[in-house]
Parts: structure tokens; sequence; C-alpha cells
């Protein structure tokens, strides 16, 4: 698969932002794919919630530098290992999607802790259960390598999620 | 519920070991429940785990000074907050167990931590279906306060199961 | 030393930060002694860098929740501690500041991270140096147990000279 | 700067630790350059410290698969980088070693994080006065690309010295 044409001089944070979301779509996830996961684990707890409400929350978080870093360098270790350019012995621990690799847990911690600590467990039942788009991308077992990038779908949905719940509790705050 | 009696002069890693189980049974968790959780989430990967390899990686888990100290401050809060004597608002916030608290996981963190990122996948999936005595913790909503207790499970479980993991791998590698 | 006076029913983040502050302020820690922290660390980088920014970003800091949450947990422990009502092991090595204790750390990170891992070394660099504030509080090895605010101190600075490094980044972009 | 030849297939944690070590020195930093770091921070503390002793502890740090993972993924996205086969954005920013990057500390954390948090201040200080070998790394701002470099050696340091922080407590501690 070919990365994405990048202008060649890339600063600002929406130009950033932009190419976090283009890259994640390049490697077959959509925004609305992540909004989805968010809707069906923060729905219980958020009466009348709206996939509009996810995706907006998304959006947010893919405002963060460090979503952005992270996810530029999660897919290109992915991009680079497909294209075999990877060193060994990395390269075949990351073909294998080694189950003690922790790397990509690692990254996907760092998107996580940006709403704090709540969205650690979304985040670890996420990647257990692989739900939606998380088990459609684990599932490419073929030329592809996603080492990284279900771990990091995992942690925008777990930090959008978390961010929701935040946002409602301020809200039934300024109510009460 | 009471304190177990402490000897006047603890300082020997072996008597803090000690200690932490005499704490994590007085709240009503023993080690037994706590292999019981390991079993559960690692037999799948690892043929012919017994609970007795469960018992053991549990009980290396808690020689750890990380465990003992994240144990003995996790337990103390949920004591004291049981006795009203924390100052509010965080006495509110440990009784009514607020989602948003966010401590009880940091703390659970640095235990699933000592191997490696691993078992935070474990870490969360525990906490989210509330497997076992987790869930028989959690539903304890009477007089006892367990903000910290069912995190504090969760990630020694999963640290555990974390280090059977890598130990399974290091096994198998030799015999290759 | 006697708790802030607290109104019974405390839920709003605004009525949150403001305990926090006068919290901190009971353990002998301003907002312009952290401001002043963050002004030495960041000034080599930030032009023109002044006071006043500095208590803004300390400022911003103090709205967030994860903020509010390690600070009450940290400084109620100290002071349980200084009120041996802290059941043992745990008083003794709250009393001592154990170095190997850990969870002054682990508690100081939740906060460091708001802003991303940036943050870690100014973290680490302030809470070994002991600048200002912090080695005045660390000094006072009286009757009073600071195990907790000398860290909680180095991360909201660490966490509000994070912020700057970011927002001057952001700034020099548009520019750009 | 070539990679060193590496066996074709590399399975058992020895072999690993090996091509850690040689990985290293492909990248300038010998163990005894590590070592000596960790007799810098840690002499204070522990009476009687010999290099031979930081050189034993480093040693058992590289024992660690987290260890070998996080080395094996930094110093390779600094090797691509250096070839210039890594994609845009993310090969300016590897380039320039942007302050805001974050994952540079990100990777070194999963390290420190071995031994506990009591790493995390000897780590932070290590990576802002740029220590020995740090300094000597960080300097070269030629061709070479050392983003990670310089935080994976105050990592492996920062953990060696963890270590022996524990054990000499356990050692006062048996023979008290």
């Amino acid at each position: 698969m070919a990365l994405p044409k990048l202008p060649q001089d890339i600063n600002s944070n929406q130009k950033m932002k932009y190419l976090t979301i283009e890259w994640l779509q390049s490697r077959g996830v959509t925004m609305a794919d992540i909004a989805t996961l968010v809707l069906e684990i923060q729905q219980q707890y958020v009466p009348g919630l709206q996939l509009e409400d996810c995706m907006e929350s998304v959006d947010r978080v893919l405002d963060k530098r460090e979503v952005h870093n992270a996810v530029f360098t999660g897919l290109a270790l992915d991009e680079l290992a497909e294209q075999g350019v990877v060193p060994q012995p990395l390269l075949d621990i990351l073909k294998r999607d080694d189950g003690l690799y922790g790397i990509d847990e690692i990254l996907a911690l760092s998107i996580v802790n940006i709403y704090g600590s709540i969205g650690l467990t979304n985040f670890g039942y996420l990647d257990k259960v692989k739900m939606g788009i998380i088990g459609e991308v684990n599932g490419h077992k073929g030329s592809q390598v996603n080492t990284f990038l279900d771990d990091l779908v995992a942690a925008i949905a777990a930090a959008a999620a978390a961010r929701i719940a935040h946002r409602y509790r301020d809200q039934q705050e300024s109510l009460a």
C-alpha cells in the first residue's frame, strides 16, 4: 500500500491532524469506524449519546500532537515492516505481531493517558475482545502488517470515550 | 473490619509480603481467588496450565516491593474511607467509587507494568468484565469501601498472567 | 495543621479546583511558588516568557480533574500520616519518606502525562535537584509529612512547562 | 552506519540480549559507558559501590525482553531515519530530534518502569543534564540521527540504578 502523498513542508497542527486521518484511512480505518467503537462502549453510561457526538469526540482527540506522533510512529513501523526494510530481529517480531512485543501497547498508552487513567479499562477491553474495526484490522493476516494499527485505534477510541465521560460529568454538575 | 495485627518493626521483604497477603485476605481476597483469574485468562494460551502454576506466579508477583506499596496504599485508603477519617471531598469520591477518580487505575498500573506492557490488555479486560472475585468484591456495596481493592486484584492477576506468558516463551525457545 | 473548611456538597469542577489550590496552600505551597519553578525551567526555551504566563499555565493545569484527584489523594495521605491514623507498615514508610516507596512518583506521573511525555524530563530534574519550593518542602523534616507534596508540586510545574512548550510551538507555527 | 550482521534465526533470549548490546555498540554506546552513569548517580547512596557492581546491574537490565524490544524499536527508527526511508512528516521530526515528539521518552519509560517508579527521577535528571555518554551522543549532530539513543541509554542507566537501590535495601534489611 502506498503512503499518502505529503506536502514537503508540514508544520502546523492542522496539517498534522489531516495527515493523521489520511494515514489511518490509507491503512483501512475511518473516523466513523472509531466513532462506532466509542458509541458501543459509552452508550450505556451516557443516555441519548449519538454517533455524531462520538465523531466529535474522536475529532478532538485527533487534535492532539501526542496522538499524531504515536500514530505516525506506529504506522511507519507497520509500513516499513511490510516493505521489509526494518532491520532484524525487529522485522520478524513485527511481521508475526508477537504477543510479547509490548511496544504497540506502550505507544497506545501514550494516547489513552491524555484523558487520564479512566481510559485504561476501555482500552484493555477493546484490545482483548477485538471489537468492530479492531477485529477486522487484526484479521488482515495477508501481506499487511497491522501490529500497531489495532492498538492505536483501540487507544483513540478509549481516549474519545474518556473525554465523553469527563464532559458528561461536567454537564451533569453544571445542571445540579 | 479490623486491620490485621502487625509487628511493631517491619522491615524485611518477606514480612512485607506476608502483610500484603494478610491484608488482601482481611479484605476478602485470597491468593487462590487471584490464581483462579490467572488460570481463566491464560489457559487458552498455555497448554496444560494448572491452578498450581498460577498460584506460583501470583506468589512471585507478591515478592515485589512495588506490589506491597501499591496494595498497602490502596487498601489503607479503602479502610480509612470506611472509617470516615479521609478528608473531604476525597471521602465522598472514594465512598461512591467515582468512575472518574482514576487513581485506583493509576496504582494498579504500577503493578501491571512490572512484567511489561503486555499485561495492560488483560488488566483492562478483567476490570471491565469484573470476572470472578473482582465482581464479588465490586458488588459489596454495603458498608465496605472497595474502590482500590478490585483494581489491585485485577492488576496482580494481569501481572501474574504476563509473567507466565514470558516464561512459557522462554521455555519454548529453550526447547527449539 | 487543620484541613481547610469545606462546603458540605462539592461537585462542580470549579469548586474542586478551588479546594485543590486551598489544600496546596494549607501545606505551604502557593500557585506563585509553582509558577516560579515553571519560569526557571522554561525561560531558556521561550524568549520573553513572564511569570504571569507561567501563572496562567499553572492555572490551566489546575483545571483538570486528574490533577485534583492526585492532589487530594497524596495530600490526604500526608495528613493522615501526620495524624498517625494510617495503618502500619504504611505509616512508617510515609513518615520516613522512604526512597523506595514509589507511589508518590506514580501519582505525580498521572499529572505529568496530561500534557504528554515531554514533561517527564522536567519532572525528574525538578525532583532530583529539589529546586525552589520543592527543596523547602522537602526540608521540612519536623512533624510535617511531605512525602507526596514535593512530587505533586514538581509534577504540576512540569505539566505547566510542557503546556507552555506546546503552545509556544503552535504560536510559532501559526506565524510561519 | 551499517547494521550489525545478524544470524538468520534469532529466537532465544540470550541471542536477543547479545544483539541489543551489539546494536548499542554500533551506535557508539558500550555497557561500560552506561555503567559509568549508574556509578555517578548511585554512589552517593550506596557506600563502596564499584563500577563492577554497576556493570553487573546493567547486565541484568539487559536480560529483559522489554528492554530488547524498546532498544530494537528506537534504534531501528534512528537508523531508518538516517537512511531517509521513514515516511514524512515523521522523517523530519526524527531528524531534528523535535523536543515535542515525546515517543522517545515513552519508549524509555517502558524500560524505567521495570524496576518501578523510583527510576523516574534519575531518568529525568540524566536526560536533562545530558551526563557523560548521553551528552556525547546528543551532541553528534552530523549525519547521525540519535533521537532515541540518548533516551534509551538514560533509561537503562536509571533502571540499573533503581535495581541497585532495591538490592542494597534488601541487603541492609537481611543484616538488620
